[in-house]
């Protein structure tokens, strides 16, 4: 009777201990981990900005103090992406799922009755398509319907409309865990359709060439910052040619004549944003982010190919850098697996609702070292079970 | 020679320590002053929030944190300004300026050809016209523009559409600082038409019946929180009529339907809006703040009557206690006026663009220490110059 007091109080203990000592990782698809030190510096800042006494949420948007957050954001992301002088940068509300239907409403102003040309590789690019029904005929131009969406459809099977409007892709899908790993050259069977990329989910993960596209948007919560902030980035002669439907807050020439402060811009995600790109150059910009990716991308698929006890479904030349989508074989182990997860401080791996599974998803700012840990209990638990 | 170093010396020194004392007050019309006591609780929950080890902004807004987060923040807000059952309180993005698209693509689709009345009060009220032009006839059932936007044209000069969409009203002019005292009574006039009202610059700084509206919009950045949120509160049965043209993100059904998670909502701006919501709880609620807001209110309106040195040009019976725009009589002294303010600490007091002179918000945050140093400021600066 007399042990059972103590047990329990050495068992708290090595509990709290065990807390402590815990480090979390965060695997959540979005929104995301970001950076240690820019939340650290959110906090230190929050309420007084750079000696202003105000906070950044407290500053109005035409005030010199935010008017020079703004142009910092603006330019370090010009400067990471290294986008050209004739593509305008655009901060904008309603996130990828918003843009799917301010796309359209942005580019069908010219010829209304021209055919959309979508690429369905996933659950997001099946939203754009559904999306952009409400404002143009949609053709799909290849699916991967077929193959439950493990896979990019050849370039060579794609069957474009030669007059199309524009052509969609998402250049990596979040749920599905697929990559584009090439820029699809699509000016050979279409006379000129601007390509338009949805990039939300690896954008800043990987070098790009800007000019191979002409329209690129990303909802800010997994690589840039919080969520309900919209980047877009688009040649400056497609701007003009919105429906008369298109809301003017949503309108991108409105947007980009008024600097994004048309009406008044996420100014708070706007400044976390800015310190994620400051961030980025100190980690030596896209390039340098780009190895660690491959690296923290690398250990994770490697050994997922090394046992039969989980199982990556996707084809090995579109797996997602960023998105890990597995499986456990003996599917009954599901729950344990995720509570014995968090136990070890590697959250929120559970996988979509609409695929089931596991999902492990590696932004730019989770550290290797979170990918480390995660492998290691993958073996534990594996070898636990096996 | 030798004393000038000494002297730089000392003002150097007066300087900071004036600087350091100066306590700042801050009266930008939006993005706004927000309570000290949630800038600290977020700056110390940036890291951790609630032993979770993610920060808000990293938290997937499908998980059981932030989940609770939401539900808090809806039933905090749904207390305060005693939503009816019948009401849904939705989250969404996009600001005023959107809601402006987005009210008549929800509510047109019912009858397209009906007609949207509108009273054209001010520059906000001129805004939420012109949008709406895209989606249905508009009548401007009254115009105070022959005034000046310095009165509320009398409610039974309105010639209002018999069987209207609906009737639009703003009732707070965060740019001519004008208010709505009471609820306008449309159903004589109109066969059940619905209210729509903006109540952006002005919500939950006095109590309000639901009930006597129909949907209630506003931005969250005036006395809700940051940039980048947008409260909806609509009677149920007016869900379900949006336009074939309104993007599934801005449908207020499918918003409804989804808990307001259809898309990923701004999570970041929904916890500080939710730790607002319960600094008003604390305070004592909207009843509360009310009375606060008319004493600070007082405070400023009695002493620009007291002199001509300032002017409000706005009609007594419908003065704003939020925006309290005002003129220099010798408006040469704008700059200086402006500079002088700034030493004091007393900051973001420019007039909007488009009306000039000078703007005091005082929105709920301001405590009535800040009105008090303004006024004072005021009286000093007029003895200095009169």
């Amino acid at each position: 009777m007399r042990a059972l007091p103590m047990l329990s109080r050495m068992h708290r203990k090595l509990t709290q201990r065990s807390k402590a000592m815990t480090t979390i990782y965060n695997f959540s698809a979005g929104p995301a981990v970001l950076p240690k030190e820019v939340l650290q510096q959110a906090a230190t800042e929050m309420l007084d900005w750079h000696g202003s006494g105000m906070s950044v949420m407290e500053m109005s948007h035409r005030g010199a103090e935010f008017m020079s957050i703004m142009d910092a954001a603006q330019k370090d992301l010009r400067d990471l992406l290294a986008v050209p002088a004739n593509y305008q940068i655009l901060f904008l509300q309603g996130g990828g799922l918003g843009e799917n239907a301010i796309v359209p409403m942005n580019l069908m102003g010219k010829r209304p009755d021209a055919t959309i040309d979508f690429v369905h590789t996933g659950s997001w690019s099946g939203k754009s398509v559904k999306e952009a029904q409400r404002y143009g005929k949609v053709n799909i131009a290849a699916s991967a319907a077929s193959n439950g969406f493990s896979a990019i459809p050849p370039r060579d099977s794609w069957k474009l409309t030669p007059d199309a409007a524009y052509v969609h892709i998402c250049t990596n899908e979040t749920i599905d865990g697929v990559e584009f790993q090439y820029v699809p050259e699509i000016s050979g069977d279409t006379s000129g359709a601007p390509l338009v990329v949805d990039m939300s989910s690896h954008i800043l993960s990987r070098q790009i060439d800007v000019a191979k596209y002409d329209v690129i948007f990303a909802g800010a919560q997994k690589n840039i910052g919080p969520a309900g902030l919209t980047i877009v980035i688009v040649r400056e002669d497609l701007l003009g040619h919105a429906l008369p439907v298109c809301p003017s807050a949503f309108d991108w020439k409105t947007i980009a004549d008024n600097g994004s402060m048309y009406n008044t811009p996420p100014t708070y995600s706007i400044y976390i944003a800015g310190l994620v790109f400051q961030w980025l150059k100190r980690q030596g910009g896209v390039a340098a982010m780009e190895q660690k990716n491959i690296a923290k991308a690398k250990l994770l698929y490697d050994y997922l190919d090394s046992t039969d006890f989980y199982q990556n479904r996707v084809a090995k030349d579109c797996r997602s850098r960023m998105n890990v989508p597995f499986f456990l074989k003996d599917e009954s182990l599901n729950a344990e697996f995720l509570a014995s997860a968090k136990t070890r401080g590697l959250l929120q791996l559970k996988g979509h609702k609409s695929v089931g599974g596991m999902r492990a998803s590696i932004y730019n700012a989770m550290p290797v070292e979170g990918v480390q840990a995660l492998v290691a209990f993958l073996q534990e638990f594996a070898s636990q079970h096996s």
